[in-house]
């Protein structure tokens, strides 16, 4: 149960702080469409890999397996991804620039002051535009929010990854500010 | 200098990122001034106070140096209280209730699991509503975010207190969203 009352409580992870408290969901939605649906060179399936792998080293269980589940649904690659963001990745064919992305995420998801300069170097060494860069930065940092607002405030989450294979392929098409959850549970 | 290239690389902190990705600031422009400055039953002063400590616990000397002279300015104080910040607010009266709010959102800027039923117990017994503690958390959340923005892109920072003070005025009086850099740097 939440550490505060929801107005409803059915909704999962940050569904119902969205439904909680309209005034913060917009600018909240809005950051999560430009940054994971807007114009960008990565692709929707590459910006949602960071953002679920972000979310598992964050350890938000929602957050990783909605976002794993957006990411599969562009990849079309089914709902085993998970398994494969939790292990690093390891068997999915990603670019080497999405790799080396991925290596500035995981030192921003530690602390801003811990990205390396050779980090950088290396990325854009793989072909990294300075927009990717910033956006990955963003990114990374987003999650680390969305991961605490979600955790911070108790809310549950359903545990099978096959639970949120539906959302994903939703989430896929409609996007995040044309989002709305009474489509999902009524 | 920022590992990217900013189109105005004069502008400190966060200042030059907003600068250099219009389509990100607003939603995260949009996002403090709600949460900062929209209506609630915490003060500014007092969320101001929330988004320089965690900026501060996170070692991101830009936001904590800028928030905590929005605090001063709506506080009046004094540009000494980013000292008083840093070291856990023990000279500064704040009332017990922040006070309570404040450990909510130190465990949160630790991690999202990081937060105990007992510590949001506590701030209840001091009179913390559910929208403070929404709000507590989410504040919190943002500033792990935006700190990692402006570390994770290696942007500049003004070093003393004092070059805060007028920032701080600006800020305190205008906001967030309304905010021209313009008219502090030209």
């Amino acid at each position: 149960m939440a550490h505060i009352t929801l107005k409803n409580d059915r909704l999962p992870g940050i569904v119902g702080l969205l439904d909680y408290r309209p005034e913060t969901a917009r600018p909240l939605n809005e950051l999560a469409e430009v940054l994971l649906r807007g114009p960008s060179t990565l692709t929707r399936g590459e910006r949602e890999l960071i953002a679920s792998s972000v979310s598992h080293w964050n350890q938000c269980h929602f957050c990783h397996s909605a976002h794993g589940a957006v990411a599969a649904a562009h990849l079309k690659t089914g709902i085993a991804l998970l398994d494969d963001i939790k292990a690093d990745l390891k068997q999915t064919n990603i670019s080497p620039k999405l790799r080396a992305l991925l290596t500035i995420a995981k030192q921003v998801q530690q602390g801003g002051r811990q990205v390396a300069e050779a980090t950088i170097k290396a990325a854009r060494q793989q072909g990294a535009t300075d927009l990717e860069i910033h956006d990955t930065v963003l990114i990374t940092a987003a999650f680390c929010m969305y991961n605490r607002f979600v955790d911070g405030l108790g809310t549950w989450a359903p545990e099978p990854k096959e639970a949120y294979a539906e959302i994903g392929q939703v989430l896929a098409t409609v996007g995040y500010v044309n989002f709305r959850p009474d489509r999902k549970t009524d």
